[in-house]
């Protein structure tokens, strides 16, 4: 039995910091009422618009984060970031205590910032980041930025998940951009080549034109921009891309659909979490656990116990 | 409909290599028959000995996995090797024209060498390299070498399903190796510091160590071995440390603990891509397809249409 957390979604609706924090934490620690309590989260969003920014370790992804979001606070709009740490075994990524701290804006009160690091599943990480999103845009913030080191499927999954999705490069990734192509293109609504003051910046951002160039027609071409987010330059730049890339999706309907294929994905998610849950029935765990004899000593196979399994679970 | 291969399981089993090969494609691309093969080809498993050999992108291990098949060919041994190149959008991975060759041993008859690519989904690619060990075990190798660029959990499963996994670093690794504590740890039986002529060996194995040196307590202590894998230095003592490591786990059971661990991971992930297929029929596509507008007029919710095909699923 989860430990019950108290809470109150009429307080995250109107934008409690405590509760919002509390309320991440449930829904992160997927304690009891937890999907409750996203239901009712569910109804009032739909408002905020969600930008993903995700590019390899060390390409500055914090510090774009965090100079975008002074820049939407001066214009008056409040601002959510979850910042996910998938510590990958190899790549290493940030450890929490390494991140760049979001000096310009932690402490700013229309600014809450919650990071999520996985332990364990990334697939579950992935979902987590999506539904505290969700209590956020709940809570009436209007720009909510998803910002993940890129280093595998579930990671792009995050940033996937937003409006308008931005893959921050560096000039020392040129090497490896004509090995990331597929990925990236798929997912890239425009690039931002940072620390542009760097030697090879300007050979990157061809390397990156090139690849565009390649891409398949259609009525948004996905753009290179410079930055050097350290000192704030090209910030404005982005976020008016991001403000073009928002209309564009607007006047074509593309939002809608993208939104509805969204909700269709999380479906899927959901209904294949519950079957999970409801199958592996203390029932069938036993059947799992006498029958594995039986496959191990070659009297059965893992395709016959599963179907046996499989049975049990529809004939009920 | 998928395409019909044509095969003989009893050629797999003589260890035809024409025989083996399109085994392996029948299964690496899900074609008809697929499930009825490896139900039969399981009966033929668990003879070989799997080497799981994971790393960073660069790290060696390759032609590390070339000369230690050249090591066992020398004591008469038969190889498999499932070399997979999960193309990762950012760290690059290794395309398969830039792979190094594994010359030693890739004309040597004794040797059975396949290339997996992702295309798509890692878990997926997981699943199907452990299948192609089967196909390899039953085909009579003795010694199943799975390789894999370590970018990600999905990677490092499929070193984890070997019976004995080894990471392989670089002195050029020592910075990130804080940094992958946790899942390295997990997953590694030992570890090989590659490349052990160039500078801050010492400083890596050390490094390594120290993080070793807190391990909790068990029976089995993972060692650091230095290696210089392009001129053959230290591939004897890899060996050796591998069947020091395999008849630990045959002498305390392990090995049979493994390897049932294995095949429960095993079935229930057939029981969830069965559910998965069995769940999405046409029927319940339609009842998404129909009942998505409620959910974005916001009449629903996503969790309200998930138990409704939860409900429609286990009724009929």
């Amino acid at each position: 039995m989860a430990r019950k957390l108290s809470f109150d979604p009429e307080r995250v609706f109107a934008g409690d910091r405590v509760a919002v924090s509390r309320a991440i934490s449930l829904v992160e620690n997927e304690l009891d009422g937890s999907e409750e309590f996203l239901r009712r989260v569910f109804s009032k969003t739909g408002r905020a618009y969600r930008v993903g920014i995700t590019g390899p370790p060390g390409a500055g992804k914090s510090t774009l984060t965090n100079k975008l979001a002074l820049h939407y606070r001066k214009q008056g709009l409040s601002v959510g970031i979850i910042a996910v740490d998938p510590t990958s075994p190899f790549t290493g990524g940030a450890l929490l205590g390494d991140r760049v701290r979001m000096t310009d804006v932690e402490l700013d009160e229309g600014v809450f910032i919650r990071s999520m690091a996985s332990r364990g599943s990334l697939g579950g990480l992935s979902k987590k980041a999506r539904e505290a999103a969700d209590v956020l845009d709940a809570s009436g913030k209007d720009i909510i930025i998803l910002e993940t080191v890129g280093v595998g499927q579930s990671e792009l999954d995050i940033a996937g998940a937003a409006d308008t999705t931005v893959v921050v490069l560096v000039p020392e990734s040129g090497d490896s951009i004509q090995a990331m192509k597929a990925g990236l293109m798929e997912i890239a609504d425009f690039f931002v080549l940072n620390k542009a003051d760097r030697a090879g910046a300007d050979q990157a951002v061809m390397s990156i034109k090139m690849i565009l160039h390649f891409k398949s027609e259609s009525a948004w071409t996905p753009d290179v921009l410079k930055a050097i987010a350290s000192d704030g330059t090209g910030v404005a730049e982005i976020a008016a891309k991001v403000a073009e890339h928002r209309s564009h999706l607007e006047r074509t309907g593309k939002l809608a659909a993208k939104r509805q294929h969204r909700l269709e994905e999380r479906i899927r998610e959901l209904v294949a979490d519950r079957l999970r849950i409801d199958f592996w029935s203390a029932e069938r765990k036993r059947i799992l656990s006498s029958r594995i004899q039986d496959v191990m000593n070659y009297s059965s196979t893992p395709y016959d116990l599963a179907h046996e399994l499989i049975n049990n679970f529809r004939n009920q």
